[in-house]
C-alpha cells in the first residue's frame, strides 16, 4: 500500500493528522488512518478511543491523553490545540486520534483552524462515524426508501435548551434522527418531540457501546423507552429515533399502555 | 489482524457482507471491507466503486456489475435482490459492494430485508459515507460548536418536489445540510430555500469527486453557485449548504451582485 500513502510531514517538518478512528474496533479504522497511527511520533487521544486501537500506536511514539469524558475536560479544548501546535512546531509526526469522524461533534473544526493560525501544515482523515457504526450493528438504516427520506444527526447532550432545536421540525415523519450522547437527554428529548407532535409509539433505540464487544441495544417505541430510561448511567450511548428502528432485530413493539 | 475477522461464511453456508467501500480511495476503505473483499468468491458491485477498490478483489472471484448511474438502473433492485440470494443459496461467501455507507442512502435496508425474508446469513460493514469523506477533503466541517449544532442528509435527485422536504426547517441557520447527488437540483434546491428565507449569500459548496484524484470544490455564496451552475454535467456531486462551508480554502466570497 505504499503508494497510497501521502508523503505528509516528510522533509523535517512538522505535521499534524486529525484522524477519525472510527466507532471502536480496530477493524473499522479506515486503511489510511492505521497508516497514520503506525508513523506517528506523537498521538493525542481521547477517552473514547478504545485499547485495541491504542495498541497499534507505535511503542516509541508519545502519547497525550486528553481526556473527554461527559463533563470531564481533563485537557481543556484550547489546551489541546496549544499541544498539537507545539509538538508539530518541534517538526514532529502528530496524530489527534478522535473517536468517530473528526468532522461530526469532533470539534475538528477548532482544530484545523487552531492548526491554520499557526501557520502549520495538516490534513483530516475521515472515519465512519457513530452513527454510521451503531446503524449497521444493530440494523437500523439511517435511510430507506419506503421509511426515511433523511437523517439528522444531532448532539444530544444539549437538547435541555428547547431554543436548541425546531422540534417542530424534528417531529415530522420520515427521517431518522440520531441523538449524539442522546442517552442521558433521553427523556427531555422524548418530551420535546411527543409535544410537537411525533407520535410516542414512534420506533426509538438506545444503542450502548455499539460495534464493540459489549454491545447494548434496546429499541420500542419512544415512550416505552422512557419509561426503562432510569436504568441508564452517565456512559455515552447513541439514541436513533424513526420508523427504520422497527428493522433492528432487537426491536419489541412497545407495551399497549405505551 | 487474524482475531478481528469474523467466522462469517465458514462451514460450507452461504454469507452476503453488505459492505460501505467509503468515498473511492482504496485507504479509505476500512481494514473491515478490505478483509471481506479480499475473502470474497462473489462480488456485487455498483457504478460508483473506484478501480483502485476493484483492482483489490481476488482475481478468482465472480465479478457481477449492476450499474446504478443516476437513471441509468442496469439492474432493477430486484435483480439485485435475486442475485445476492441465488449466490448466497449456492453456498457462496459474497460482498455487495456499495460507495460509502451501506445505510445512508444505500438501498442497504431493502437488500438487508431481501436476505432476511430468504433467510440467509449476513452482516453489514459500515464505511465512510460521501459527506463525511467530502467534508474532510474540501475542509467543511459537518457540525462546529459556534456554527452548525447538526447536520441533515438529503436525497438531492428527488428535491424537484416541494413536498419532499420541510424547506421550512431547512432554511433555519445553525445546521449543516448535504444533498447527496445535489448537483444537478442546485437551482431548485437553492430556490426553495431562500423562498423560504436562507440568506442567499449564506456559504455553499459543490464538491466533485470528492477524496478523489481529481476533485473539485466550489465554493461561495448559495446564490453565487446557482449563476455557475449551468456549466456542470450529470456526473455525481455533493452540494453542502451551511456557515462551516466558509472555513473550506476554496471558499470564495460572492460577488456583491448576488
Amino acid at each position: 500500500m505504499a503508494a497510497m500513502t501521502l508523503e505528509a510531514g516528510q522533509g523535517g517538518g512538522g505535521f499534524v493528522s486529525i484522524v477519525g478512528a472510527g466507532p471502536g474496533p480496530a477493524d473499522l479504522m479506515t486503511l489510511r488512518a492505521l497508516d497514520r497511527l503506525q508513523r506517528a511520533e506523537v498521538v493525542v487521544h481521547d477517552r473514547l478511543i478504545t485499547p485495541e486501537v491504542l495498541a497499534l500506536i507505535p511503542p516509541a511514539a508519545l502519547r497525550v491523553y486528553v481526556g473527554k469524558a461527559l463533563g470531564d475536560h481533563s485537557v481543556p479544548q484550547d489546551g489541546i490545540h496549544a499541544l498539537l501546535v507545539e509538538h508539530a512546531r518541534l517538526g514532529r509526526r502528530v496524530v489527534r486520534l478522535k473517536g468517530g469522524d473528526p468532522y461530526v461533534f469532533g470539534r475538528g473544526g477548532e482544530e484545523v483552524q487552531a492548526l491554520q493560525a499557526a501557520g502549520l501544515a495538516f490534513e483530516v482523515v475521515p472515519g465512519v462515524t457513530a452513527a454510521s457504526g451503531c446503524s449497521a450493528a444493530a440494523g437500523i438504516p439511517l435511510t430507506h426508501r419506503d421509511l426515511a427520506g433523511s437523517c439528522v444527526f444531532l448532539p444530544g447532550h444539549l437538547a435541555d435548551d428547547e431554543a436548541t432545536h425546531d422540534w417542530q421540525a424534528l417531529a415530522r415523519p420520515g427521517q431518522t434522527l440520531v441523538f449524539y450522547m442522546g442517552v442521558q437527554r433521553l427523556a427531555q428529548i422524548a418530551q420535546q418531540l411527543i409535544a410537537h407532535g411525533l407520535a410516542p409509539d414512534t420506533p426509538a433505540a438506545i444503542v450502548r457501546d455499539g460495534t464493540r464487544a459489549g454491545q447494548t441495544v434496546i429499541a420500542t417505541g419512544l415512550s416505552a423507552l422512557v419509561a426503562c430510561a432510569p436504568g441508564y448511567g452517565p456512559q455515552p450511548g447513541l439514541l436513533i429515533i424513526g420508523e427504520t428502528v422497527r428493522l433492528s432485530p432487537d426491536f419489541k413493539p412497545p407495551p399497549d399502555k405505551f
